[in-house]
Formats: C-alpha cells, structure tokens, sequence
C-alpha cells in the first residue's frame, strides 16, 4: 500500500470497524501469562530501551482495514537473530504470547495482537543486504521494504519477483508469512518458486535459530521445510533472513483493456493470451461493469472502453523488446477482435495511459467503501466456476446490497468480489456466511486464495480440510511447542 | 532416460557395480520384520494376485546405475489410493519397512530397498487424467510416465514445465520425491512453482489419505505442506495424486553455442543472456574443454566450434514467436562477440543442428564412462566458485584420473564434474572425498543440486546442517511414525 492510497482509505474509515467475512468472536484468551515490569526490564537489556515501546500503541494494535484492535501492552523493535532468538527464550519460558508484525498491511487481522500478545515489529530489521548479480540471488534481513528492494535492484538490471499495492510499506518476511499472491505471478510465478531460504527463530527452549533451505538455486539435501513459513502467518517461527533469486527487470511494458459481452468469451481470450503472449503475458484482470459503474459513480474514473461491456479485461505483457512485445499484443489483440470475442479494446498509447488502466483496477479495493460498508472476499475458483459465484451472490442479496462488484487476478482463478452496503447488516451476513465459503469448498476452490487466514477466516479454516489440519497442527507443535506465536489465527488449538 | 540412452548405458555397465560419492556402508538393518507367507497372502487380496511379483525381482533391487542393490521378496503393483491404504496400514501393523519406486531412474539409490524392504511399484498406477485447458492444470495419478503427459498436453496446446534425460520411463511422482531440476528450470522455475497439490497415502495406523494443498494456483488456508513432498524421496508418504498447473507449449526454438575463454566471460556472458534473452531463455549449459575431448574420444562426437575453446556455452530460447526469437538470440550472440567475449560460435540453422548440439550435452553423463570407472556429482556452487572446485579436483587428481570434466546447469549453479578413471580406486575416492563435500559446503554450496541423497549422498547429508535436520526427522515421525517408509536414506534414525 503506497502513501496515496493508504492516505485515501484512512480518509474513508475514520475511527470506523469494518469486519468482513467472520463477524464471529475469537475465541477465549488463553492461558498465557500477563507482561510484568521484570519483563519489559528483561527487554530492555536486550534490545534497548529506545526499542522497546509501551504507550501510542494503537498503529500496532490495530490492523489496517481497521477491522481488529488488540491490546497488546508492549512493542519490540528487534535488529538481529540474536535479539529475537533471547526474546524467545524469555517468552518460551513466561509462557508469553507473541505475534510477529511487519509492515502491518495485511487484509486478515494476521498481524496484530488477539488480545494482549506482546508485538515483534521488524521494521527495524533491515541491516543485511547482498546481492550477487551474476546468479540474481538476493539475501536480505525480513525487515527490508518491498519497494526498497525494487530501488536497490534496479540499478543491477534486476526487480523482484513479486509485487502488490502495499509495495511501498510492506516488509519482504510479511511478504513471506503471507504467501502473497499479487499481479506478476502471472508472469514470473508463485513464492514458492523464489524462494530459496530462510533463517528462522524458533519460539522453543533454546529460541532456536534454523537455517532452512540455502542460498542456492538447487539444493536437495533436506526437507525443503522454509516452504512451510509462505503463508505460514508467523505461527512457525520469527522469520529473520530471506534467500530469493530475483528477475531480469522487464524493458517494456504494454497494456491494454478488452470489452468482452460474456465469462465464457472472456475464459476463450484467456487461453488465447497463452497461446500469443505465452512468456511475456504478466497480468490478466477481470473487472466486471458493476465494478466500472462502482469507480464512475465513486471515484469519478471513466472506463477508458466506451461501450460499456458487461466484462472489461486488462491485459498486460512485461518483456525485453518494446518492437517484439508490441507486434505480439497488437497482433493478440486483432485476433480477440477477427474471432469476435472482444467487442471493444484499447491498447494504451504511452505510460500515462497505461498507468491510467492501472488505476481503475488499483481503486477497486477502495471504490466500494463510499457506499458504507464493504464484505471483501479473496477466494480462488475453477475457471468454470469464477464468475457463478457473483452471479449467485448478486442473486441473493437483491434488494440488500448497494452493489455487487467483481474483480480480480481472473488467470490466477483469484476473484475479489465485493458486496457494498449503506452500513453493516446483519442480514446480508448471514446471506453471505456460511454459503459464500461452503459453496466455494464444495466447488474445490478456497477461501482464502492470497491473503491468508489471519483472523478473519479463522472460523472457516477448517471447511473441507480433513487430517491435513490436524497434520499443520502437529507440525506447529513442534516448531512452537508452547504454541506462543500468533495464537488464535490460522492454526487454532 | 530414454529407451536408447537406456541401452547405450546398460551396453556399457554389464554385470558392473560402481560407487560414486560414498563406497561407506549402510546402516545396518532395523528392527522391521520379515517378511511371512501370511502378509504375501494378505497383499494378494488387496491388490490381486498378478499385482504381487516374488521372483524375478532384479530390475526393482538394483538402481538404474547399478550402483545399489536391494535384496528385496515382493514387489506390490497398487493401483488406487485405497489399495496403498490398506498395504501401509498393515505394515505399520506389522513393522514392515516400504519403499515406494516409480521409473528407477535415480542417480543416487533413493528407489531401490537397501535390505530386505517391499517394493511398493507405482508403475500400474496410472488410470486418471483430468486436465483443464483454460485454467493449465493437470490432476493425474502419480503413476504416470512424463513422456505420456507430454504427448496429452501437446494437442491441448500446452506441455509439462520440466524435462529431463529420463523422460521416457520417469514417473511424474517419482519427479516431485526426487525435487527434480532438469534443462527447463531456467525457464518455467522450479518444482515448487508448478505443484499445486499432492495426494497422499501416510504409514500410520489407519493409512491416512490426506489430501495437501489443492487444485487452485492459489491457496493460503493450511500450510503448504505438498512442499515437503519435493525431494522427499517418499520418506513422509506415498505419492499417490499430484496436481500441477502446467505451461503452453513454446512454438519456437533457437539453439546456440559459444566458445569462451574464460570462467569469468562465462559469467559475463550468462549476465547479458538474462538481459537480451530474459523471457525465453530456457537453457544455459556450460562444457570445458575436457568434456568436448571426452565426447570425440569416447562417443566420436566432434564439438561444433572448431576453435576448441577452453569454454563451450550451450544457448537455448523457447517462445511463441519464432521471428522474434530469432532477432533476439542473433542480437545477444552478436553483442558476446563484439565485447570480445566469446571467441567462437554457432546458431543452429535448423532442427537437426538443434538436435547434434543437444546430443553432444547429452551425452555427456554417458561419454566417460567408457573409460572405465566414473566418480559422479551434482553439486550446486554459488557463481563465483562454480568452476573453482573443477579447477581444484583437477589439481588434486593429476596422475590419477584419466580425466576431470565438468559440465552442468550453468544458470542453475549446478556442476555435473565428472573424474573418470581405469577403475575404481580407493585412492582417488580418498582424494576426493570428503574433500569434495566439505569443500562445497564449505563455499556455501549443496551436496546434492538436484538427484537427491538417497544412499549415496546419506554419509554426507548433515554436513554443514544443524537443528534444521533435527526438525526434518521430528516431521519425518510425525508422517511416519514407525518410520517404515524407504529408512536408511536421507533422513536416518
């Protein structure tokens, strides 16, 4: 989340709560020992007075949807493995909870305190950092910003893999512990796939610090276990360093938008875009027209297609030749228009008109909120599946819901729909949940597709898992055997 | 490996045992029972008579390389998930130690049992196939050969995201239990970018069926536990389903190779590949001269470059417009000869030299074996040290070996040096190990880059790990709680 944006959406929720899926109560505070002045003295000696924060907590309390607020009594700003490794142990033996924090921009509560569980914030950590241009392998501290890393690789003729709308705030181990998804994974692919290694600290007797995975590209000599920690929320370990490799950094970039009249038109472009864009295509954004009336009527953005489709596809392609990239586009473009599957399209000119297509889809998150109250979702559906759920959905709440608007990574089957109302109600909730997550488990797609359990998901988090929680929950055991880290999120005991 | 790589192999190691890293001997055999005429009985009814083999059992004792041989009774055909069910819970009841083989293949004995464990084959299992074209995900039974997949995506417009020598008897879950790498990892990225979900079967009391991961490119509601499957050479479980989204097919490809003078114009030259070929760079294998000598006097193979540089640089681009690609590898091979960096090369003008450059790296795993004896790895090196070692090994060996090449997955940090000799001598295995080992470790690399521990890497696996492979066996009982799955390899009690 940048400056603008996140100065945008704290104009908007000013001292307001907004829940989303789960308006469901966490569960009771658990038997974790109270913070006493001898701890906070303990910290002190550890980390320095200057790091260890106990008053204006509310930024780290609160998360930022400001949809959860702990009351954690105490923030720790550690800089080194040492550090958390002696803030484990402390903890490991007080029975105190803890949970990890980075940039704090995460959409599922993840990353503030339940209740009074003492915060780790790593924005401090950010010391380390090497890059070995030659192999495009980069080994950093967790607490680096995302965009730092992007300014300090640009230089090199590379960028990171990865990137989404908190770029600016967001810090590479949160990155990690949530499994982002984001709009390149299209073109270079999940977090699994650069991730090489990570150095973790164990909330165990010791407050062990591992080295999982290496620096290396291939390496097969052990369980590849710093896989665990994508996604895994901070309920395994602190994450201190990150091994990746890293990206040539793309010379050329080409957007466009389609009008498409039906889903299954817009399904048909999708597997022609691999077919004509195969290695350059780097996003393919579904936004339907209630989500276009949704920016017009909120935001005061005009869709850049004039026909008003019911389907506006953006299209994207990052390559290392403008005149190939272009000629490959152009030539897609005319094929989508010959085969009478798009009825309307636009490929940007220049960069201003490209970052304008961007920006209608980058406000979506936050066109709905003028209308009063927004359910987001983050779900991941078959193809054949990803739009009958926003149809279903706009089919229960008529007459209930201001609108229901569709967005979202349509080539990763990620939809981000969104229902808006006046104000919350319990009626439209109790349309929306169970069925949105049931019928979504029932359709073999998940509830969460990138932004994780955190919170917010907690109660669903089991639908349509079998032994495979119980399995997470033996394996959180014994990275975390007091299961002091994160308590009360994803993996619930 | 296919049928006449097989031959050419088998042609040259008749009846002949060879070591490579470790001539160290196995752990002695565990307590697992052995095995009575009751359990042959009991595994008749479940998978059927024809699907229980007792005699004949070389081919599923002994490893492709003949390295390793097992003295196995029984070979068990399975062909459904509830069938390795019903065959793990009654080993878990009977103490009987499994190991599950899929093509035997491997390079490092991980497939073959080291003593007297049954042979869980996987070769029958191989009846379902689902694929959606639009969303590029395939879900099949583990038991099917690559080469088959290939040949069913290929009408669909799409092909599987990784290759390797072996892939005309390789079985897609012996793939992911071995992590492979291969000559397609630089372009489409690692096992871990394709796996998507994984079907498995535990050995625990009730034979668990737990399904890990799912069918979405996105999903952040568990632990991505399918991540441990990869290069867990069926430790945890048995492979039974795999998911993967897979990638379209490439139209065009463009083969080249360069001579070098130099370790550090190699380097220079993998730099401004991933510059001017980024998108569709898809191999970048390096040969010294040795290997080119190896090839013409063991295999009749002349080298392509007729300056006989100390250097040879395998090129290869994939995409989607031959035109384009063409452009863009002439531009590159321009721009290495003009800063003086490569001294020679060739672009292949048609399939056939595509073909002839292929074969001369193909060949090469094969071609010093003709010597006699040969010492093999595959070690991942950070760039700096990748030819370094090559350097050292040929220093320490002169006047023993008959000769020291390297080849390998340059892009990959991954070093196939090979040290061929008349025979096996223990003198040349004590000069080079644990010397080669420690050495790399040491400099920060992997023992093992892509083929596993197996038995002939386990002397060496712990080296330079801590508590992160302490961890590994704490996971390892918790999937496997008496540990009956393939014992004495990479992680051992």
């Amino acid at each position: 989340m940048n400056a603008s944006m996140r100065n945008v959406f704290r104009g908007i929720r000013t001292g307001q709560l907004i829940r989303s899926i789960a308006s469901v109560s966490a569960p009771q505070r658990a038997n974790y020992a109270l913070l006493h002045d001898s701890d906070l003295s303990f910290f002190d000696r550890i980390v320095g007075k200057e790091n260890v924060r106990t008053d204006d907590l509310d930024p780290y309390n609160t998360d930022f949807l400001k949809a959860y607020k702990g009351t954690s009594k105490c923030v720790l700003f550690p800089s080194s493995a040492d550090q958390v490794s002696a803030i484990l142990r402390h903890c490991y033996s007080r029975n105190i909870a803890v949970v990890p924090q980075s940039g704090n921009t995460g959409l599922v509560g993840a990353s503030v305190p339940v209740y009074d569980e003492i915060v780790l914030s790593m924005k401090k950590f950010n010391k380390n950092f090497h890059f070995d241009p030659n192999a495009g392998v980069l080994k950093c501290d967790s607490g680096w910003i995302l965009e730092e890393l992007y300014n300090r690789l640009s230089p090199e003729g590379y960028q990171m893999p990865w990137d989404l709308g908190s770029r600016g705030s967001c810090l590479i181990g949160g990155n990690v512990s949530t499994g982002v998804g984001g709009v390149r994974r299209l073109r270079f692919g999940s977090l699994h796939n650069h991730l090489l290694g990570l150095q973790v600290v164990l909330a165990d007797e010791r407050g062990s610090t591992v080295n999982f995975g290496s620096d290396m590209r291939k390496d097969n000599t052990n369980l590849h276990m710093h896989h665990l920690f994508i996604g895994g929320e901070g309920q395994l370990g602190i994450i201190c360093g990150v091994t990746v490799c890293v990206v040539p950094k793309p010379t050329s970039v080409q957007v466009a938008m389609l009008g498409v009249k039906t889903y299954s038109g817009c399904r048909e472009i999708l597997r022609l875009s691999k077919q004509h864009l195969g290695e350059i295509l780097s996003a393919f954004e579904l936004m339907d027209s209630e989500a276009m009336r949704c920016l017009k009527e909120n935001e005061k953005l005009d869709n850049v297609l004039t026909s008003d489709p019911p389907f506006n596809l953006l299209i994207e392609v990052m390559g290392s030749n403008e005149e190939h990239d272009k000629a490959k586009m152009e030539h897609f473009l005319s094929v989508t228009l010959e085969k009478g599957l798009a009825i309307d399209g636009v490929l940007a000119a220049n960069a201003q008109e490209r970052a304008y297509m961007w920006k209608l889809r980058k406000t979506l998150p936050l066109a709905p909120l003028h209308d009063g109250y927004v359910y987001k979702h983050d779900i991941s559906l078959p193809m054949d599946h990803f739009y009958t759920l926003s149809e279903l959905i706009r089919e229960r709440l008529k007459g209930f819901a201001t609108r229901v608007l569709t967005f979202g990574h349509m080539a990763d089957g990620d939809n981000h729909f969104n229902v808006s109302a006046k104000q919350y109600s319990p009626e439209i909730a109790s349309k929306l949940y169970p069925f949105v997550c049931e019928w979504t488990v029932e359709h073999g797609g998940s509830i969460s597709a990138e932004h994780g359990v955190g919170q917010e998901r907690r109660p669903y988090a089991r639908l349509g898992k079998g032994y495979e929680y119980e399995l997470a929950k033996v394996i959180k055991k014994q990275f975390d055997p007091h299961c002091i880290l994160s308590p009360y999120k994803m993996i619930t005991y």
